[in-house]
């Protein structure tokens, strides 16, 4: 069990392993996040959503990027406080500034594990140049486009 | 100006000066709301429509609500750090258990008074019984429902 | 239920409901706010309250405002977890550069819509101009002043 | 440079070495907490001061308390960004069920070390038994009575 | 762009892409987080360190699970406001009940896409069972212990 | 109970009372700070002693400090939901950037009074001058350092 020390980290330590087109986030549901029945509220689904395809987006871009649209979002299983939410976002379009994302909101039960699908659903971001204005992204990778 | 004693408030005073039908929710853009523009996410923008949804739908039905669905949200204008942004949910549209919210989200210039309608949706709530489940909730009034 | 486009949207849809010497804030009342009884911290209502003063203040005098003072509040009735607040200010009184905001901190019980006024104080905000020092403000319309 | 284990810590390493009527809260001054002047809002003075009025009393008592009411607090001066806070809170004075803290807010400039009395207030806390009720309190010493 | 209706979502779509004993959580370094420079707070990174770790062993040994130790933690690098930091846990020790985590911090520039190794830390976990006690934990699989 | 104005406040009053080489903050631990057991995060633990470790450097040395190094810290007894937690730092060895303070976590469970030290740890900071780059700092005073 020896300390490895972080000087003699490698470049290569750091390469991501999941793709740029990809995003993930872990999180917790706390008693914040829920109603009286103790499940998550939608908002806050949606924002931690926008989130993942914020950073998807801007990873994919090297741009900053806005949400223009978030499309229909059904919430189709309730997410329970202690539950492990795993958000994805996923590079899935490429127009010339708007980059399509889609989102899976995955609920974790810790003590069983089982995952469920809670919801999924797509953001749309525009990448924008340092004048704010819409800037031009470069094209999906076809490997990506066509998965 | 003389202080008013809470002792001799008359229970008028706390009848809501607005409908029931609708919440109204006053909140100001914080540096953690927003990207490197200085302007909102829209995560959060989707988080405080959710938020008055919920309420809305909750205030009209006597239930607890869960989001069932949020429908296309456009964001047609950006909202600046510092503003104050009104989120305004009102009912629209009750079926069984349903109950359909739209919501807006007015940004206003403190300094100006300039208030702009940045984006409008709508939230498909269910009304939840004790058990969990969903029940009945009562039609909306004529008059709102024509409005 | 056509979605109504917001392109459409007409100016005067935005223009306030509600007269722009009062601002409203819906809040929710979470476990973080609270003590070990359940009900609300004193401090989180007194929060609230200021923000719904500087809110009211700012809107009518387009100026940033700072609390100069906050008056004798008194807490009369226990506001629980889970429970709606509704926070409303309202300016009362104007003087050169000061604005007095009568704040009243509603509570609403979700599950039955019983409403009851927990408290009310009154804030006395200061204008400042751009050099951060006071600066005047219009005085208060009649109608308001009288009401 | 010796670590000192934990295991070798006496009892009375934890006697506090301040007077049980009194608690001392930290904290920085951050963007979220501030208006457009980069001054610290009023809510936010106002709910900290509450927080360790309510941390005194219950210390002092033993028993959870609430804020029966907050006295005048004046703000003499703004707080900025980035500064030390430290909030004092101390027990002034003991009722039947009632417990008077004085509350003391210091900025501190991390820079310079300058430290400010920006404002002081009363709280009047009401200790509570387990059945929600006001219950007795002990009498307040007579050293820190007559300090 | 035709929308992909999660009903036909397919169970496998769930399972995790990565191994069950990694977790990889994506954070924004917003204004609360930093000091006086723009950056990262180490205490934020360890908090970030310490929730990766919970939720690796939590995952792993389907427990919950508390941190018995931080193993010191040097930070090589300062992580500036803006930047995305992703923390990611690997369960890479198991003994009885304790479980050791490697931990990782690494920041990443959105708009250059340059990737830092900013910290690496050990945490030990201890799952706990539903006394509260500590309870054996899996041995961890061969092809992960060697890696 | 005579109120006293600020007016009057000499400057003698905000002497601090405890030492510049120490800092103390009281916390109150809430839902969110709890993983199921009801008991604290670790990673909250380490963020409240860092915080109270930058304090007590910055005020130290009156610079911005960054942390380079948290050692070891063992968590020997758990801290409950409702508990108010007492963080101590004290500077105890300074080098010519370099400032070590150590970093005491007490629970008080307000009931009762008992007091736990609940873990100790230590962490180096660095002084930063206004070019962000390490800046020399005064020798800890003797009596400091050889207590």
């Amino acid at each position: 069990m020896t300390e490895i020390s972080s000087d003699t980290v490698e470049s290569t330590d750091i390469t991501p392993a999941i793709a740029p087109t990809e995003v993930r986030m872990a999180e917790i549901v706390f008693p914040n996040h829920t109603n009286h029945m103790g499940t998550l509220f939608g908002g806050q689904a949606l924002a931690w959503m926008d989130k993942a395809a914020f950073l998807a987006a801007a990873r994919y871009s090297r741009h900053t990027v806005v949400t223009a649209r978030s499309d229909q979002v059904d919430f189709k299983l309730p997410i329970r406080q202690g539950q492990m939410v795993e958000t994805i976002g996923r590079v899935v379009e490429v127009g010339r500034s708007s980059i399509r994302v889609e989102v899976e909101l995955v609920a974790e039960d810790l003590a069983t594990g089982e995952r469920k699908l809670c919801t999924r659903g797509h953001f749309v971001m525009i990448a924008l140049g340092p004048d704010g204005k819409p800037t031009p992204v470069q094209p999906l990778p076809f490997a990506v486009a066509s998965a």
